[in-house]
């Protein structure tokens, strides 16, 4: 170390930093992945304190999706001067349906979709200064409240989404279990989970901690899964209002520690752990499937030689669906639409119509695939062998497919 | 914007990357450009309040370099437990030849290197969590206090290095100048700039900036160049130490601003514009760099078909001395392995023998070449193709040459 004479004023660094992060702001998108009925959007609107997710059950609208769709709302939100775009992702249908194989597939699809937009922008030629993230930075995974075990569908989808995404279990309606079930059930899973190799977050051998973060890791790593309550109604506790849900047998306070865990969870979702889950998913996730997505090329010349543009080394692989394939052109980030959308009214409600961005039945296949966009916007077009290439890609399953398979 | 109808803690997300960054240390590379005699050194170690950078001329090792070397030296940092890694890269020789014909060619190399170590890293398959940063961030220009105007060397220098660097032009040993003179020496240098389209830093046009920061910047591009005068011994006036240079008339105070504006350069390059100074290299000059070196690629076809790998698409081609291509193959970054024998010794002054991390004569072209090192330290074999590419290459001036020519 470098001895200095004097003070020289480097200590501004992180005041420069951070205003330029106030000057950016922040984006963070989220995850829910779980059965119907387990309260998924109350839990979403009781961490963010607002009408972030809509109900997808309702009796106006009475739907129950035949196949899993995968919906995106972008809301912006501040707070204090910070500024953070926050989309969630819901996943309806998943574990709903009688034969429910594979049912985890669309939502891997959809991550590695994310992944594919980012890559494709991060190796185009003329890119944008900052590449816009739609990268899903956690997925909270809904277990249900039965007390016994998990379900087979909950390890085989966790043991996949861990492979892609941070995920984070919580017991949902924890409020139908007494303190005793509670614990029981959380000890069967810490083990279940071990068993099957699922790696939940936060994983400490992806970050450099220092001691007193490696000590509050190793705490909350014994609390998972967090038993939690949702509630959206607030109730005057002693003069002082609190979210909460009334019961015939008293009023559970969602925030209280003696009620449930809903304050552990809200604690490492935003104020602790929100920077360590982005960065995660930067340098482990999207990097392994930059990894998975580059060697699949280098080992197969034919989707290599495209025509001749880096931009094209690693274009995605069309679905079968070839009519749809430029249908995106002018919008890369799948999102990036919603985003101008919300903010600009100041919309505190924005109703459900025009607030869905992207809805994929993936049944018929026919997810709106991403064409080729270079940074102007201008779709690239492909030569004969080009199109070769990606014939040959789709018939072998296309590249998600690819990814996936070696999970 | 949604509303949010209670506190739910993301302005906890600045603290949160307060701390990150605080683990992380920063990274910050300066270069100072310009004749030998104008102080370079003097001026780095008042700025850093410390001996980062030797004199290359002294009496007891005199000698004056027949050609233009670049050396880099790194010194750990830390001021109030903010953590700085400082390379300092000196240019010895530059303008002090009787014929000083493309003087800056090995300057603008050096830059553009070091953009080409990044841009191998950035695109290799397997990559490091962080890219060891060697990009120059701010070159400092000194100009001769001659008080008449900007010599052509300087205009032609200038004009080449604003396009791949942030410069900012001081007015070197700047006591030997009258309040007056300082003032229309000032003006004639700002019309030069002007007249020869010399951006020099700060320049708004690369970023979104709120109006405290445009006046701010507005103000500074007034002042440019800064008069300054370097000094590093200490006096005692009115009982406080302060660093001045005592002459026959009195003494000149470095930090007192009616004396010289010192204090506004050290303002503006540590305590108000660092971050910037990175932003703008990494987002515009980097940039464009990366875009110039993929086009490059792609109207040539014969510099893309290597081996078939996406590290091999952007090999640097080597300096017609093909013995020393692989001679840095297990130190991606030329200063990496500086850094770590500076901070652990913990030696306040380190000697000149062991501090030199890189010296590239150029005339000899044997600056050392940097390899094809992937994430694993291993270099990349070339097959026979990549090589009669290289080759190809090298025959036309090599890559550095091709982003020179443009400029």
């Amino acid at each position: 170390m470098t001895l200095l004479e004097g003070y020289i004023g480097i200590d501004t660094l992180t005041e420069q930093i951070r205003k330029k992060a106030l000057r950016q702001g922040f984006e963070f998108n989220v995850m829910v992945v779980g059965q119907s009925g387990l309260g998924k959007s109350t839990m979403i609107n009781t961490l963010f304190q607002s009408k972030v997710s809509r109900r997808t059950f309702n009796k106006e609208d009475y739907f129950c999706p035949k196949t899993i769709e995968i919906k995106s709302i972008s809301h912006d939100i501040e707070e204090k001067g910070i500024r953070l775009k926050l989309t969630v992702t819901d996943t309806p249908g998943f574990g709903d349906h009688i034969n429910n194989n594979n049912c985890w597939t669309p939502i891997t699809k959809y991550i590695n979709e994310q992944y594919e937009t980012y890559l494709n922008e991060e190796i185009s030629i003329k890119r944008r200064k900052r590449i816009p993230d739609t990268r899903v930075h956690c997925c909270l995974y809904f277990i249900a409240p039965t007390g016994h075990s998990l379900r087979p569908i909950d390890i085989e989808a966790m043991k996949r989404l861990v492979k892609v995404v941070n995920v984070i279990p919580v017991i949902a309606k924890a409020d139908s279990l007494t303190l005793e079930e509670r614990d029981k059930f959380k000890r069967i899973i810490q083990d279940e989970l071990k068993q099957n190799n699922i790696e939940v977050f936060p994983n400490d051998q992806h970050e450099d901690l220092d001691d007193e973060e490696a000590e509050n890791n190793k705490w909350l790593r014994k609390k998972l899964p967090f038993a939690v309550v949702g509630a959206t109604d607030s109730y005057n506790v002693n003069g002082k209002n609190v979210l909460g849900r009334k019961t015939n047998f008293g009023l559970i306070e969602v925030e209280n520690e003696n009620h449930c865990e809903f304050s552990y969870l809200r604690n490492m979702i935003i104020r602790t752990h929100l920077q360590d889950l982005k960065d995660v998913t930067a340098q482990v996730h999207y990097e392994a499937y930059r990894q998975r997505r580059l060697e699949t090329i280098k080992s197969d010349p034919s989707k290599q030689e495209t025509n001749g543009t880096v931009i094209d080394m690693v274009t995605p692989t069309p679905s079968p669906v070839g009519s749809l394939r430029f249908q995106k052109t002018a919008n890369a980030s799948p999102r990036s639409s919603q985003a101008t959308a919300t903010p600009a009214n100041h919309t505190p409600k924005v109703s459900p119509a025009n607030n869905t961005s992207k809805t994929a039945p993936v049944v018929a296949n026919s997810a709106p695939h991403k064409a080729m966009p270079n940074a102007n916007g201008q779709s690239v077009q492909m030569n004969a062998k080009a199109k070769a290439a990606m014939a040959h890609s789709a018939k072998n399953g296309g590249s998600h497919h690819l990814a996936e398979s070696k999970i």
